[in-house]
């Protein structure tokens, strides 16, 4: 596809983002309806959004497991908010091995039922707690309405299980793991967040309460971008997860569930792209860094590549990408990496062969503002830089873009005029009657109640009952 | 479970295995029929193996990528081997959202069908050739008879798929996968295999021909640990994967794949272990280090602990776990790692403290023949020649007792005695009947034609045909 088919934001954003999508090959429809397959460059994202997770989950005394894909139909009705919750959503195997089950198996669309079936049998003192188990698998969810990466049928992501002996150590974990996904959010992917407790009615199904962290897309609605919850007793007393405490009593455990997906790739495509095309967070870029070499004729073409080798050797501590594609122009090459965001390009001609120069191009600035002449002398020290520099400024301008667009009012018309185009951070009374009638009048949902509140209270933005706490409502994705 | 309960390999050698996977913690039965819950201890063991495949993978030039789960079940119908070799094994979704579908989905049992589709679309030019795309995931196979590892219903694995402009290319990216395969196996999990061709009746379904390594485990009978398939132009005409040459005329494409899957965790427990446990190899243990210490009031234990402190300082580089267990005895602590087949032990009690040393231990020789006390200054250099040194003892011990255990035999009363326990390499005349009948009366099957051959010529063990190649016959896995 032709680059020139992508329309602007501001044109059609919805159009410009399944184009971008398809276009800088991140993903691709497949034949099954609302699946997606997940191209290299794009898996490529995910990988190294799941190794900076990783790490940080390994760093808070967590390991990785795996449980089967396919659970018993039954389990999921053992939870009563839990099934009511997904058995709309539920794809069902009714058929193995050429014979017709006795029981039906659903695809699992999260897995908090199986693996408390699991932590019941393997759980039995308190020498045994906390478990603290993460999962990186594909669940399955049937969803009518799809769209790449944010909604599709079968999605990407890890799931933390976790099963503590006090109710304290339930909720320390739930917001320890919000906390990790913030500064995931916030330092490789330069995403600002929002850390929130979710209201009753778009809590988890079957939690105490939820938490997640949402962020503010280029268009101004918001994304719920990876959810925490303290599942309290209650998946514990469905499956009789239990353990015998110092003075030999038998107690139930308190659980917690935690969930980040390929959803958030698109929150970084929503986030930082511009007209142009992606603009991907150098710390988890697929390639930090691509070399266009120009040149008009074979003699050209040794000096600049032998000058490249050397190039590559002082970068071997990036992610580097030579664009060395024969028949292309080198300005079809600028317009290539840029739609597909490679932070920091660098171009290498016979001129600069001769002064021992390159051209550094920044992505987050397209055009002249962006580039400058470098010499090649301490080139992986100016590459390390403007690395850093890209990566704090496109988090710094998604942060101002997202204040500039969050709203405080105190009336209701003002909220209907501020969720057209932006958040609204509003005195609520938490009340899912009232939540509903917003909604219904506005399209805005609550998506969270900041944990970061300035305290004293006022009255609801919709009812005008006295209020506790200041909720977000904006039109979500 | 308590240790004394695992029983000896000669004794009952299934046994031993199926005790030893539960008791080690590496893997549980779930509660769906045939399929397996990875517990930590097992899916560490697979993400090192993972890691040291996917390095592999990157540096022949391969990317990974995600595919749908569920396959449009018409798809398998479209090359007629693969719907035959699949069909009894599917696991199918008929209902989705709630309602039944129209078309039947498969949960995938491979991905040649839904890659092969893909690649139709994307694959326009041979300027778009070599496709190399590796992918990490799970596959559902209903089977009848499962057994942790070796054989469960869903498992987790890696499938390669790449498509080709040439008849040549294919062949050579076959091979190619083969020689990492080989190379992953004997050099990260010291499991010497055998290189070779399968056998029509033993080959993939849908392939030309299949190439696999086979290993011989603790009992003699053989397991086939990766394979890789030329798929020749069957799958590109099937799904119409065509590219246009450099003359401009449309030409099918020629593929492969190959994969490599949890089974391989059975053949390192299966050739390494002993009537104590598990041996795992140094350079893909979860742990290559188990501290223990060693005191008996809380002075001792102090100075014990500070000194470990300074120890683990020093093995930073290292995977290393220290087992600070209260209540339960170093001898208890012992039996445990040594179930659990860790490489090295370290215990340092008060006389360590004392003297500087510490007591090491090494799993591939339990008792005093497999200990020595070191002193603790430059005590990373012996953990790693000791690390290094057990790597290679294991290799050599699997592959004296492969070479010891296959035999060459030319008179098929022969044949039927050595299959019995162990290994034959016989002429063969490769014809498919006189494989079926050979199975019959031995219950040994063609392993694999060795790449590997002397040259000349024989005649068949079986029908007495003129035989230009010899091949290995077994009791299989």
């Amino acid at each position: 596809m032709a680059k020139d088919q992508l329309p602007s934001r501001s044109e059609n954003f919805a159009e410009w983002y399944n184009r971008l999508v398809l276009q800088s090959e991140l993903a691709d429809y497949a034949p099954v309806r609302g699946c997606m397959v997940v191209r290299p460059y794009g898996w490529t994202l995910w990988e190294n959004i799941t190794a900076a997770l990783d790490s940080r989950f390994k760093a808070t005394g967590h390991v990785n497991a795996a449980f089967p894909l396919l659970i018993p139909k039954s389990f999921l009705e053992r939870e009563r908010e839990h099934v009511e919750g997904f058995s709309p959503e539920l794809a069902i195997v009714t058929i193995g091995g050429g014979e017709v089950l006795e029981e039906p198996l659903v695809v699992r669309p999260t897995s908090e039922t199986i693996i408390g079936h699991m932590y019941a049998k393997w759980i039995k003192s308190y020498r045994d707690l906390p478990v603290l188990i993460n999962v990186w698998n594909s669940v399955v969810r049937w969803e009518l309405r799809t769209k790449l990466f944010l909604r599709t049928t079968e999605f990407y992501w890890q799931e933390g299980h976790t099963a503590h002996a006090t109710p304290k150590e339930a909720e320390e974990e739930t917001l320890r793991m919000l906390d990790v996904y913030a500064d995931f959010a916030e330092n490789e992917a330069a995403v600002p967040v929002i850390k929130g407790k979710k209201s009753e009615s778009e809590k988890f199904a079957g939690a105490l309460h939820s938490y997640s962290i949402e962020a503010m897309m280029g268009d101004t609605r918001a994304l719920q971008a990876a959810t925490s919850h303290n599942l309290g007793d209650n998946f514990s007393r469905a499956f009789e997860i239990r353990y015998l405490d110092q003075d030999n009593n038998l107690q139930y455990c308190w659980t917690t569930s935690w969930g980040l997906s390929t959803r958030f790739v698109g929150a970084i495509i929503m986030v930082h792209g511009d007209d142009q095309g992606l603009i991907l967070p150098p710390r988890l870029a697929p390639y930090q860094v691509v070399i266009v070499p120009i040149f008009k004729d074979e003699a050209q073409r040794s000096q600049v590549m032998e000058q490249i080798e050397a190039i590559q050797r002082q970068l071997g501590d990036f992610r580097v990408k030579l664009d060395d594609r024969e028949g292309i122009t080198p300005g079809f090459k600028f317009n290539d990496w840029e739609l597909r965001g490679v932070p920091v390009r660098i171009e290498i001609g016979p001129k600069d062969v001769e002064k021992g120069t390159v051209a550094l191009a920044r992505r987050d600035r397209p055009g002249k503002a962006g580039k400058q002449i470098v010499s090649q002398e301490n080139l992986a020290a100016a590459v390390a830089h403007l690395l850093d520099d890209v990566q704090n400024s496109i988090f710094e301008r998604a942060k101002k873009f997202m204040d500039e667009n969050t709203h405080r009012v105190d009336d209701y018309e003002d909220f209907k005029e501020v969720v057209k185009s932006g958040w609204a951070e509003v005195w609520w009374c938490c009340d899912a009657d009232c939540e509903a009638a917003i909604k219904e009048e506005t399209k805005a949902t609550s998506r969270c109640i900041p944990l970061d509140q300035d305290g004293g209270s006022g009255v609801c933005i919709h009812c005008g009952e006295k209020a506790d706490q200041r909720a977000i409502f904006a039109r979500a994705y």
